[in-house]
């Protein structure tokens, strides 16, 4: 098997080593290690009997419960299979006008749906957020940040972020991790979509829920470009089970509560640990992921932990900004990270 | 809630009336009423624990057994979510030639597609696939075909649509239903991929095995295009438990022959007692559905046989050549068919 693209591949870190599948210890997707909560496999297990019949296109209830995490009105609201296939249409509203800055480093499949439809874009330094872009030339570009940032883990303030709603066509605000803060930190432009009909909020709700085999994210946008994409994409790219998951996962307050209990420890614990080994350097992170420079290229150590102790972490080389010494993990439950942490200072250890 | 565009809608149909949606019987979308198989039910309930892992974006296990029921190579294969998922994509493709030519009447979705990136298209009357089209101005055209065709059942030889590959830039077949005729009666184009560069064959897994919830189609085509749709679409568009379950359907020989011994017979029933009813017309289908001529309109027999028996019948106005007079049945088990039969029997007795 070729290295994937796509980052995270676990079939092709199974066939570098002799080692099951269900042995590895992933810390390559940044995935709720608590979840899948009981109530989406309750909702899956109910659902079954659904898969019969198709899903209605308005997918109405599913919207109506995000719409309620919101407080907003569901004809704000449009569900995906996962956040990547909005970001096809994203792309292809971008075709109307000049282009997209991207920052960089960023998620790869931003450029994928760029490139689909052979579109302008060009990336900005992560700082260019703080101050004003020169963008005198750049009216009818779209601007996309990612908040909290993958894979550095940095946050904007919403009033750093909503300056930059005045000078582009169209803002994208990928919010993919943002539910892994607490209310209180939290820094969505959710709410400003009543006020700016050119913002685009993405949302995920895989990550947070451990759910993404399923594929479940949603847009939040003014109630007419959720027409309109609800018109381009295929009707049906909902499956039921996601929808229904959605549903329930949404209303579980109670998972919520202990992911929001367990990330600041177990992270305030793995930075420590891995802040501890000499030859790696920890970027502070406001999300469940950290991104480590490395003395030793991230494609080595990821081989030798998946040789030696069946961890797989993520090299960055599909972040071409970070190049070969950086790798991200996710956080995981502190056993886990304890083994991670442990294992990298080992690695560090044999190799002087 | 309003008419939906894209026909068959339980939630519509269920708003309608003071029935649960569990006591409709449903003949408004084509739908295997065997299934789903124990095969698959099967593949979802163990691959619920997969549900925390992202999908392989090769989906390589799932092409396998895909290339291996057409005797190809997975090169030839890309699993989607849904064939409608690959509508898009065929017609992205179509915007680097000039347009497409469409069966009048035709399956909405198709339009949908096109319009979505603002593509011309024209309809050709289903008679023009015996002989051949008129295309001098047509080079770079794509011709849609529909195999067996939907709404009609019509079902065209090999021989009668090989001659088209010659005249046309790219020639799509959509086979969705060929699964429902027995393999000595199918006609399916599959094996052409071969030696056609400009073939491409959609097949759908979600009509035959009873699973349109969870969203289950592919396409079959020379392997650069395969690569460069892959290339375009989001990476992980088939969810994890589509994927297992197509796995377990396909290779499911039991479900299949069921199916093939329950169809025949069911359709000469129902086919007998619906044309017994001198206000309807019922049109030869090699299909699992069967369309058919109603002296009263479609609308007006739906509503009444929603109201007063719980049945829920597909008009036609989504394809807006056959106007109101057409309605389009599935087939079903004999039980449900006889009470269609008979209370569309008793409505036009009543209306005397």
């Amino acid at each position: 098997m070729t290295r994937p693209t796509h980052g995270g591949n676990l079939d092709w870190a199974v066939s570098l080593i002799n080692c099951p599948r269900s042995a590895i210890i992933d810390f390559s997707a940044s995935i709720n290690p608590l979840g899948p909560p009981n109530s989406a496999m309750e909702a899956i297990g109910k659902g079954l009997s659904e898969l019969q019949h198709y899903p209605n296109p308005d997918y109405s209830q599913f919207c109506e419960v995000i719409a309620q995490k919101h407080q907003l009105t569901k004809e704000y609201i449009l569900p995906s299979n996962g956040a990547a296939e909005l970001l096809t249409w994203i792309a292809w509203e971008v075709n109307s006008g000049d282009g997209m800055l991207l920052p960089a480093p960023c998620f790869a499949d931003y450029k994928r749906a760029l490139r689909t439809f052979d579109l302008d874009f060009t990336s900005y330094p992560l700082d260019s957020l703080e101050t004003k872009f020169k963008i005198t030339d750049k009216g009818n570009w779209a601007l996309l940040i990612n908040n909290p940032h993958n894979p550095t883990g940095k946050l904007w303030t919403k009033e750093t972020l909503i300056k930059h709603l005045a000078d582009f066509a169209l803002v994208i605000v990928d919010e993919a991790f943002m539910d892994f803060l607490p209310p209180n930190e939290q820094q969505s432009l959710i709410e400003l979509v009543k006020d700016y009909d050119n913002l685009v909020i993405l949302r995920s709700l895989t990550k947070f829920y451990s759910l993404p085999g399923l594929r479940i994210g949603y847009g939040v946008s003014h109630p007419e470009r959720i027409r309109r994409w609800q018109k381009w994409r295929d009707p049906w790219s909902v499956n039921t089970l996601a929808a229904l998951a959605g549903c329930a996962v949404l209303e579980d307050k109670n998972f919520e509560k202990l992911t929001w209990e367990w990330l600041p420890v177990a992270k305030h614990n793995l930075v420590q640990q891995l802040a501890n080994i000499e030859q790696l350097e920890v970027f502070p992170s406001h999300a469940n992921f950290l991104l480590v420079k490395s003395e030793m290229t991230a494609p080595q150590l990821q081989l030798k932990l998946l040789q030696e102790d069946c961890i797989f972490i993520r090299d960055c080389l599909s972040f071409p900004e970070l190049g070969k010494q950086y790798f991200r993990v996710a956080i995981k439950k502190d056993q886990d990270n304890n083994k991670l942490a442990n294992a990298i200072a080992r690695i560090y250890h044999n190799s002087l």
